[in-house]
Formats: structure tokens, C-alpha cells, sequence
């Protein structure tokens, strides 16, 4: 068992040298590259990851040159591909990068 | 200078936990990802990637649920998104996965 198994985050993502992925595995996969494949929603991730706590508001999201209602949109896509988790507090909601993520993701690209 | 600038990979992709990524940053390093985001071109990626010398020939790749065109067209993509060189050698193209490109990807999950 890797560690990774212990954050609640599902056994996916071998790393690509290893071994050619099954079509289950690529399906989960490239379900969070795609979520990354948009030159914003990888500016909004950018802005949460690098925040302090890994977290950030949608009040805080700003300067990327679409819409509050479209940040929403794309902070919906990253939740949905895993990417992010999601808290209301108050009147807001808050949206967290948990590092256990940013371990899957970097392992897929581990060398052989 | 990162070393991996010796390996004639485009200066791109920082840690997105280090700072939000410019426009810029984040059209190269969505534009991988984006590549990625496909279940049969990651399988395809991943074959090449974990075979022998990082590298295959179309004639090497089959049981990915698409005609050899369609496997031709998914090379295509991945190579124009800087993931793949090829080389021609005899009657084959061979597809090669450059190690910088897998550290390159690889850093931009770096934990903070």
C-alpha cells in the first residue's frame, strides 16, 4: 500500500512509465488532465494551489478575464475531476487543492 | 538556469503551488495537459512512455480500441503538444517520450 492510500483519494494514476494504463485507469486520469486543459481553469487552480492553506474564495479569484459566473463554472469542473474540495463558511465558498492531489498527480510522472 | 533548460525543452511549466501562472505560462502548460486529457491518447502516451528506451513505433501499438489512422492522429496531437519527438527510421516513425518532458510536467505538482 502507498501512502497516498491513506488521504481518501482513490488508488488511481500509476505512474505513465510503469506500465501502459488499463482504459480504466486512463479514463480517470485524463478526466483530471482535461480538467486542466483550460489555459483559465489552470490559472484558477494556479491561484488556489498557491494560496496560503491551499485554499482560496471566489472572492478571491479575480484578474483571470472571464466572469464571476464562469470562475464558478470552472471551479465546478476542477471539483468534479477531484482536483478540488469545497466548504462553505459564512457566505462564501471556499475551494482547497488537497495536497494528496498535487502527490497523485506529480506520481503519474514519476521516471521508470 | 534549471538544468532542464540544457535539454532544449522550452522554459515552461512552474509549480502551480508556487504563484499563479501568467496567461502565458498557462496556455503552454494547459495546451499538455490538454493533450493528455484523452483517455486513448493517454493510453497511447502511456505505452510509449513505459516502453523499452521511452520510445515505439505505431506498428507497436494496437489493442487501444482505435483504427491505426485514428492511432496516427492521436501521435500527431501529442507531438505538436511537445510531448512526443519522432524519428523516422526505415519504414517506421518511432515516437519517443524525451525524460525532460516528464520532468518537466512532474515539477509543475511540486508541493509548495
Amino acid at each position: 500500500m502507498l501512502p497516498i492510500l491513506d488521504t481518501g483519494v482513490a488508488p488511481c494514476c500509476p505512474p505513465l512509465t510503469e506500465r501502459p494504463l488499463t482504459p480504466a485507469e486512463a479514463e480517470r486520469t485524463a478526466a483530471m488532465f482535461k480538467a486542466l486543459g483550460d489555459p483559465v481553469r489552470l490559472r484558477i487552480f494556479s491561484m488556489i494551489a498557491s494560496s496560503a492553506g491551499s485554499e482560496a474564495c471566489v472572492c478571491d479569484i479575480s484578474d483571470v478575464g472571464v466572469s464571476q459566473p464562469t470562475v464558478s463554472h470552472h471551479l465546478k469542473k476542477l471539483r468534479e475531476a477531484g482536483l478540488l474540495t469545497s466548504e462553505r463558511r459564512g457566505t462564501w465558498v471556499y475551494y482547497r487543492v488537497a495536497p494528496s492531489v498535487l502527490a497523485t498527480l506529480g506520481q503519474t510522472f514519476a521516471a521508470a
